[in-house]
């Protein structure tokens, strides 16, 4: 039976690796690598730089496949990601074909794999549609949310609170409700600017792990609204890409 | 100065280690330990196999303290909450003084330091006293939340949905607005009981990552409501204590 990983390698920096994920990079066959374009060259540099610092056994594989286009502004979000989903379970099922009956392949998957990521998801659309076979098992891994939280030193949660995971898109209808800690990925709009002089704290972090991380944080004003984002669109353009993440907080106590 | 790092060390399994965190562990002079009574000895021993298979320089010292005992059925959680740091708060403060002035010392978090963990908060009180002079830094962790969903091959999110997180105590008040994705710590009372046959599916986990894991998973009915407390209480009472968590899924498609 073919057997597939789904690695967690951590938020950016090597070190974030798992004992467990780089046992299990010595174990693979075949590593599968989406080319999401030219912006994210360094994103496919980084990888290349974990397996090889950490894959000591010579001979594995590398396949590469074009990850089909996105909407990123779509009329309607979740029928644009359904139909991206679509496109990429026949790239992944492709790819997957490139496996010897016995090999393992894997996927890195940047952060944790269950959260913000869609490889848990095509995997299981693959196997639905039963035209390969196979097993596949994750490996957890450092979350951009951990690394920005240890970042600033700062916990997720305060005593006995929840905490919530969201998006920008859903962020624009308001604060939630009942919760005092929100981290908030996927946000291009840099929603938070509407949410300045509230009594809310911003613990804001791109490219978390790597030597181009950069952090900002303080209680959130107009005037450090507009610091993230300029920082934000200098960094972006100086790069060609941003992966940034942050946390809204308002103190209970 | 002395350094303080707090080390995220995953949720159970030694092999959720970081490299980061194993480097961390290299650097360190003291040990930090608290013992949390007889009930959680297989903890205080997970610890050390940890230190014993990663800590390769020799002579390092372990700090332990009794960690205060908490009253676990307060009437004002809060309140009760915040007692407990401060007697904590005096037995970090002692532990630090332990530390020579050009010393590292350690705690070696379970999880994330981040999530549901008190030692930042801690670290912070100390810190705020004035009494004692430390850099601190965090290592992130595999939570316990990567770690059911890797176990599971759960994602956290559906797509483009949010996640919340919270305790046993905040579900009590029903199922949280606007959310479809739940994940419950510290929930003695098994809350899911009281959302039986309402479209939810359950993946609920204990002593993850160890050789006692539990996992049970499926649409959470009356049945498998009764099969995970029946498991949670016969475990409990074999080992004499329990740490789980539980996801509730509401799936939207």
């Amino acid at each position: 039976m073919r057997k597939i990983s789904a690695i967690g390698i951590g938020a950016g920096d090597p070190a974030h690796l798992t004992v467990q994920a780089i046992e299990r990079l010595n174990d693979t066959d075949v590593f599968f690598v989406l080319d999401k374009g030219s912006e994210k060259q360094d994103l496919v540099g980084l990888r290349q730089e974990i397996l090889d610092r950490f894959v000591e056994r010579p001979g594995y594989r590398v396949v590469r496949a074009q990850d089909p286009e996105r909407d990123r502004t779509p009329a309607d979000y979740r029928k644009a990601v359904a139909d991206w989903h679509r496109l990429r379970t026949d790239v992944y099922e492709d790819m997957i074909r490139e496996l010897g009956p016995d090999e393992r392949g894997a996927f890195l998957v940047w952060g944790d794999p269950a959260l913000y990521d869609s490889t848990l998801t095509l995997l299981d659309a693959v196997l639905a549609r039963g035209n390969v076979e196979f097993e596949y098992e994750v490996v957890p891994g450092v979350s951009s949310v951990a690394a920005l939280t240890a970042r600033h030193r700062t916990t997720m949660n305060q005593i006995g609170r929840p905490v919530l995971i969201t998006t920008g898109r859903r962020l624009e209808a308001g604060w939630p409700a009942h919760v005092d800690d929100v981290f908030v990925m996927l946000d291009a709009q840099c929603t938070f600017s509407r949410l300045v002089d509230e009594g809310l704290e911003i613990y804001w972090g791109a490219y978390l792990g790597t030597p181009d991380e950069l952090l900002l944080s303080g209680p959130l004003t107009t005037e450090l609204a507009a610091q993230i984002r300029s920082t934000r669109s200098a960094a972006r353009e100086r790069k060609g890409w941003i992966m940034d993440i942050y946390h809204l907080r308002r103190p209970t106590t």
